[in-house]
């Protein structure tokens, strides 16, 4: 659990904005689930949780065995089964928050990650996946982001190659094709007694993943297999989304296998240079809102808000630090009169106005004395003159602000 | 714990970003901490917290006990002693999330509150508390609110009757006195052993609230205790934010007793008509930041969201809804072209538009026809007729919906 210092917070809290607003333009309403969950909700979504992938707590009052979200998908099927089983289909809804997630950090403690994403359901195949696949592209660029990859997978794919294996077999196979380890997939597929064309699928799996190249081959080495249709779903989606130029870069990779046990179709990762994963990912999760009660296709993706900021700092394109003004030997009505030009101000406490300014991120020191006042830049100690007049002083700074080169 | 639909979950989405906007004018600079806190951090800020006001668990790997906060004022001490150690004060800082309250609530269960406030750290006495009260008012009237009341006390005034008494006779008086029941209060403190003048001052408490004109009747019952100093520090305020013209409305309270124990000088609340609570508190707790390691003085506010969004309805300034079009009959270049003008948008499933429009929130349906298009408002079905050009469409729209008379 990490707490978050302003500049940190303030960039978590603008590109939540600047993503909610996306979703908001594509249709897509907020809704807000707690931040902690009956254990049976979740888990009639993702499946059993083991106790050591989420933090489980009993409510003292009622004995219920109560979960710390490590997903919101699952609480919004929840919601949608139940204040809103009435509305008419499909239902666009966002949300951001946050989630606690221990599986497959490095840290032994869980992490709370914030999270903004989307869920459309009761609009499936194809429309539905290129919809997600829009708004998803939609929010990396509304974020700022120019170059960013999509990487498309199909949960089917590994699913029905695996589809008469028991689940600890098929979970284990599943593990070591998450490691694109071939070997030792060939061992426990061949513990779990699979098929042989099955098993040529799987073992082909590892290489296919790259762009238009690796069709023939996939299509080869599954065409005869149980996970042909759902090769075919991926290769329709991908000509569709190369089409409609959905991301700057796209690949394709048959062996994805996504966290959560729930997806059932096109799956994808969205990766930008920066954090070494995904800055978000998605996908189809048809079985999902069965088990809520009312069977809709649905699909939808979230993004990590830390690593899309680390993303867009790597790209050159830090989210916006707001101009603030530390104001020295002026009184509360300069304070006022540059606040009503929408410019974040204080006055200085004693001491070097400088020191306070930069330990607390201010850009610039707005010095009033008895005959002058002088805008100083922070960065460089750059000065402006500026009249001494409070609001010729707030309306000059304003200005200043905004002229300012190479800012905004 | 409360699912938040659409409707609402903008609300307050909208609202938060109001007031974190607000705070950023002041110079107030976001933080986040997390959710959940190890006891020992909350209970130092907060004193002994009964099992039955929080919900506690034991965190699996480390068994540290940890608590979903009931307020973040005590992690924002831990997080100023810790990674802000360094930075010249004052500090100041602000928040928004979600908090658990068990504590005088009706309902059995905690209850999770969205809240967003400030710390002002560093900077004491009469000007501090000015500064809160006055970014508190300022906080009111950004949210939209033009009628609100503060309702101002003073921590010190109970304390200091209570001096010589141990915790648990005083916890028992203050719980009495909260309620306003001088008989209780009497029975209690004479049980206490209270000495006469500080009992004669106890007893006046409950009938010193209302205006300027309970000075001479405060200084007379006080003027003689040990509560005088903080009868003179709450008078100089209430002149001070009079003068100041801090809130439309303005009332004294000298019984007022603060819900977390941490308080040490003035305190007030936020009421506006509609919910029956107010929808603001705040104060000073210059005793706070010292039990974290560094002693400095200290004061801050929180807004709880809910109830501010419930008093803007109730004032007839309802957190403005955005337009929402649903297309009918039109490609994805009509959305394209609307999303660009701004104007969220979705395409109309099979079936009746205007049944799905109201059952999600859409204000207007797009109709498009092979030979017109014409913009329909859902409210009252009032029809315009709209140019076909998916282009010439979009800014007619957006041109129609600016002009719609009483909306933004």
């Amino acid at each position: 659990m990490r707490d978050l210092l302003p500049r940190e917070a303030r960039v978590q809290a603008e590109l939540a904005r600047r993503l909610l607003d996306v979703f908001e333009l594509h249709g897509y309403e907020l809704v807000s689930v707690p931040l902690f969950e009956y254990a049976h909700v979740l888990e009639r979504g993702l499946g059993a949780l083991p106790d050591d992938e989420v933090l489980r707590f009993v409510e003292p009052e009622t004995g219920a065995v109560v979960l710390l979200r490590p997903d919101m998908t699952p609480q919004i099927a929840r919601l949608l089964a139940s204040r809103l089983a009435d509305a008419p289909g499909p239902a666009r809804l966002s949300y951001q928050g946050s989630v606690l997630r221990r599986r497959r950090e490095r840290a032994r403690r869980q992490r709370q990650i914030l999270q903004a994403g989307i869920e459309l359901v009761g609009r499936g195949g194809l429309d539905g996946d290129l919809e997600v696949l829009a708004v998803a592209s939609a929010t990396a660029r509304g974020a700022g982001l120019a170059d960013f990859a999509f990487d498309l997978g199909h949960a089917g794919i590994a699913q029905s190659l695996l589809a008469g294996v028991d689940a600890d077999h098929a979970a284990s196979i599943v593990e070591a094709l998450a490691l694109r380890d071939t070997p030792e997939v060939e061992r426990r597929a061949q513990r779990a007694k699979i098929d042989k064309a099955s098993l040529g699928g799987l073992l082909a799996l590892p290489e296919l993943h790259g762009s238009d190249e690796i069709w023939p081959r996939a299509e080869r080495a599954l065409g005869a297999t149980p996970a042909a249709s759902a090769v075919a779903e991926l290769k329709a989606l991908w000509n569709a989304a190369l089409k409609a130029e959905l991301a700057p870069r796209l690949s394709v990779d048959c062996a994805e296998v996504r966290d959560f046990a729930y997806y059932t179709g096109a799956v994808f990762h969205v990766y930008a240079s920066g954090p070494g994963r995904a800055i978000g990912a998605g996908g189809r999760y048809d079985g999902l809102h069965e088990r809520f009660g009312r069977a809709r296709p649905a699909a939808g993706f979230a993004f990590r808000l830390d690593d899309l900021g680390w993303a867009l700092e790597r790209a050159g394109k830090p989210v916006v630090e707001p101009k603030r003004l530390l104001l020295q030997g002026a009184g509360e009505e300069y304070l006022r009169e540059l606040r009503a030009w929408k410019l974040p101000c204080a006055a200085a406490p004693q001491g070097d106005p400088f020191r306070y300014a930069k330990a607390w991120g201010y850009t610039h020191v707005v010095e009033v004395t008895l005959s002058t006042a002088t805008l100083v830049r922070v960065e460089d100690l750059a000065r402006e003159p500026l009249p001494r007049d409070a609001g010729a002083l707030a309306a000059a700074t304003a200005a200043l602000l905004e002229r300012s080169p190479g800012e905004d």
